[in-house]
């Protein structure tokens, strides 16, 4: 249930303190969650041509280590709930040591795309593809 | 005590749903960030040069309206807490309609560049010269 | 004919070698030819409006000087051809000292959104409203 | 002497005309490029490690065809020149079909990090392990 998607940080991620710069996990989480709903045969693309889009209404991220230039990193993504919103849980571990790095959480709203209504009900369809009860 | 920082949504910050994409607001809070600091004499630069890094160690975004290409937006940051931890809180707000766009919170902790260690509570020094109590 | 854009180089925008990393330019670039659109009151939104998209087929850059975090910057901005494509060029100055720190050129050519041809032509209406010959 | 590197294309890199924007491939030819120092086992941190390091002084990027969200690249790089300056090749090409997307090149000087002078020949230790003649 939970997808491992490996990265090493590059060097244009990496600030003057020489450690990952803080808001560039969030684009290792969104690369994390997509490796996730690869995996389950449901991209953007697929929900886009069922109509649908699921914009984050929330982010909360706990920094544990700092990263470094060339780190290779594990993000374990699970899908913590799916009902009314998506949520999905991170987890940053360094790839040789397990070390834990960073904690990290989404919540996704689903946004109708036809009437830009948004729902607050993840279509059956889709949760059931994702593995949501 | 509120910082209003301006910016205009830069074309290559929205993503194919032609909104901002949700991790660039990470970086114009730092610029709100940087601009609060200036505004009080204790840029990054300053805090090096005292003998501490502010790492952020947590981070919290509520997205309430989505953001356009070239849409003026009004950060508002404030110092909510400066004790133990840097506590910032960020409200993005459309610059002429004042509509709220996004709330978010950053937390930061007091490293000392000379020991690397983590020290638990902001220097009077800092303190002090950003307005904490 | 000239635009003079100021931008201050945001922390994330720095390497690990405390320099703006050399990919950053190019996004001070596009905002520095959105404010030489804007003030020709010919913004993307106008072009889409009128039918056009204008991907970026050649880009050059010459990195003669660093820049570095709080550096305030002015980027000059001109439009050096606007026939079979729109040529702009960029000049980036210290915008205390004016010392010279880069200089760029970019190359866009016209797409017709309807057909998705592209022309090698710069239709009339923007060539004269962007003052081009 | 042709080191390939596969990336796939992330959401956060697509713009609003749902094409990579033309300023993140300097990203890509970053990671390229230590991919192919990395097999000669001569990393960043290896060049610091020696004392120097690389700025990059010249640009320049030939956009073929778009990119897309999920689409899976391979980027070519090889090392063009390795005697004043460190100058690398990159193609871009779409993983399955082939198909040429992309040309570049870039050109790094040689710094000196203790005495910050430039350098207007690569050291013969780094010219010999990335197999220059």
């Amino acid at each position: 249930m939970i997808t491992a998607f490996e990265k090493t940080v590059p060097f244009y991620d990496v600030d003057p303190m020489r450690v990952m710069w803080h808001g560039n996990y969030v684009k290792y989480m969104e690369e994390a969650r997509c490796a996730f709903l690869a995996e389950r045969n449901m991209t953007y693309n697929d929900m886009e041509k069922y109509g649908y889009a699921f914009p984050v209404v929330e982010l909360k991220v706990k920094y544990i280590r700092p990263c470094v230039f060339g780190q290779r990193l594990i993000i374990k993504t699970r899908l913590d709930a799916c009902d009314s919103f998506l949520v999905f849980k991170y987890e940053f571990v360094d790839a040789e040591t397990g070390e834990k790095l960073c904690k990290a959480q989404t919540k996704q709203m689903c946004v109708c795309l036809k009437t830009k209504e948004s729902l607050f009900e993840i279509p059956e369809r889709i949760r059931k593809q994702l593995g949501g009860k």
